[in-house]
């Protein structure tokens, strides 16, 4: 399989470009960054396209590879279903081609949320523990926030955790998310974790995702590059090629 | 519904007895122990009945109940396959009929594994953890060997953990079983838990499992108390009742 | 050394005349509560007596032991200043005798503690998690709000927690105790657990503490009747009996 | 306080360079690397001097700080018996010259085996398990097999951990060290991480040290540097600044 980058010289795609390279079964094609002609990609036979760029790039840049009947693997930010829906009219012209667009490319966490979904209605307690280095700004996470309404969606239905507290000094108890509790823990030393904790009588369950480098999202995008071709058309998110059924 | 309890004097019936009282949707119909007469589950009107007996007694209780029409969710241990065949047997004359039969009720402990299976294509690296009091006979436990088994299952085809060990102490790296490390600690104040870690680039997930008690079976029989009248024939496990998909 | 138990009757002190049973190296004299006459224990020759009763009956009790040589380990709570200086002054009369009163016998707790205001002047940040079952009234739990006054006081003088949080939902940065976050977990499946995270640059320490079980007052109760005759006088909570420097 | 660098151009000296640069309280003077005369750091009034260079040029290095009145701290490996009676015998010449070699100044890593060692008396169960990267030669690690033995010697008289294991998988109750088991997990995505378990009736103490960055060792370097003129003569460890009595 033949692979190239979009935003080669970004912090990001400087990463993956050496990560194609060092994949035994990838072959690494060409680089582009602004200012570069996307021609390149198409003259080096390029199969897919990793594209790490910037909301006002993206979509040219899609165009271009779909025109060209290039896979596309994307973890730039900024779309909205304006954007969306374009993607799919360009992709509907040419149904061979693919496009993954993924707001999160670490397995572990894809992993996370999805497991903490099928927990949630076979326990009737449930808390959410995000901790991170001290220099991030909002508190709970975005990750915590999308975890716990995951949750509290798939526990509708049933009661709320139960919880005898009269007395609390403010804050102890977490912010309120949908119903889920959540803590937000700020230390020095800490990357980026998360514990989702699940309890029922006489059994607590735990499932905590740590990330200690910014490269864990390059096994995802390996993965869907990958398996990218095998599934023409739009998709979102790493979950649906994890076949978890 | 209406349910009855046989083992109802022993120490695992008895804490069923309270369990299926104290559930407002379920109505307790009979006990009945060793000497009693079954008949009192059928005049008693019983819908389904929790079996905690023993080898020498749960194939007549099952007979009984099959005949009478009346559901059964079994923790008696014990079911070889020549066992498992007989209940088929009888089932296939009662198609109405629904047997459950579980070796661990514990939600935490069979989500647990079923997680554990799920992830295991996506990580590297994979080692369990079990940990217990100090009267266990065993180690590692067979919950941390099945899952582990399990887990090798999965990975079928993938290369080995990564391991540069080359000078270690014997026992240091753990059991080996089916090719993943497997460590038991036994220490005071434990009762039994598990994690299983997951890890590859920059990333890991960790499921952990904690029982404290040893009432962590009663959710998951009511559980199938329940759902086992909905799926007539024979059951293995509860699994199938958690509808992971 | 000859033991006896004062509210032998109660759950604490009727698991208490167990414990001293059970030690090979104590013998048990006997069980008194309420109604029987103290000078049982004297006639029996007591060398220590552990008192699980009453707030109204415990002065009575240590009067009665002080009168009579016998050394007192108390675990009943309501000691106000005043009291304990009733018991210094009783104790001043009988140099020889010995009374250990203490609001936590969890060994595991009280080191904890000791550890956590060793740590603090180390470390930048520090946060504390405390997770109990959801019938506790109060959040956070006494011991953590002791545990985070503690370490307030150790690390007087330096910079609070770094923290750049500027955009919070209510409660997800847990409660202010003394410029230490502290945040409650409630759920079913756990009994009282407690962490101390302490962080600095690439690397975190944390303390954890579980009681699993209500007897783990035990061990630390059988140290301090096996210590205290060496200590004359009032000795307040079992820190100064495990020699920590 | 005037701060010099020994070895400023390799990783870890030019990582101590930015640190003592980035204190408020420390004002850089000269960073000295192979091949540049010493000299530099006395002509710049250098009160203290970080040294992580090479065996074979740190004792030429602290003769010619030691010769010159400046206090140094020490992070170069290779200190034999004999080294270090030769360092104390040029300090015996100028004794308002202080000398700190470490092995090891990562605080949580030092406080850890502090806090084992204390707590080690007081269980009945104690184990190590011991969590690094993939690429570690070694299992146990280093610091896990000293943890071990100074609890291990801690514990001297102490009756063994109670174990029923009567059926076990080779390696699964971990490698023996002086009597304390120690498990070694290795696995893409740690870093380097250690818990020390310990457990009595109903109740558990773990201490768990996790480093995720190579850095770990500043904040204890900075701490040497700030006092250990208070501290003439040699000081083997930081363990003594901590003052944990």
């Amino acid at each position: 399989m033949r692979v190239g980058v979009l935003g080669a010289k970004g912090k990001v795609g400087a990463t993956m470009v050496e990560a194609v390279q060092a994949a035994e079964d990838l072959t690494f094609t060409a680089g582009v960054d602004a200012g570069d002609p996307l021609s390149q990609l198409a003259d080096a036979d390029t199969d897919v396209v990793i594209d790490f760029t910037h909301p006002e790039a993206v979509m040219d840049n899609l165009k271009f590879l779909i025109d060209n009947g290039i896979h596309a693997v994307v973890g730039t930010t900024g779309f909205t279903d304006e954007r969306l829906s374009q993607v799919r009219t360009w992709l509907a012209e040419k149904p061979d081609v693919a496009v993954l667009i993924a707001p999160n490319f670490a397995i572990g966490a894809v992993l996370s949320m999805h497991f903490a979904r099928q927990a949630a209605r076979f326990f009737g307690s449930v808390e959410v523990i995000e901790l991170h280095h001290p220099h991030k700004a909002d508190a709970p996470s975005g990750t915590a926030v999308r975890t716990a309404r995951l949750i509290a969606e798939a526990r509708k239905g049933m009661p709320p955790n139960p919880d005898a507290t009269s007395t609390a000094l403010d804050g102890a108890r977490g912010a309120d998310v949908d119903g889920i509790p959540v803590h937000s823990v700020r230390l020095a030393g800490l990357v980026a974790h998360q514990e989702v904790l699940f309890g029922t009588q006489g059994e607590t369950l735990t499932i905590r995702h740590d990330s200690i480098d910014r490269t864990s999202f390059v096994p995802g995008v390996l993965l869907a590059v990958r398996q990218v071709a095998a599934r023409p058309g739009l998709t979102i998110g790493i979950e649906p090629l994890l076949d978890l059924g």
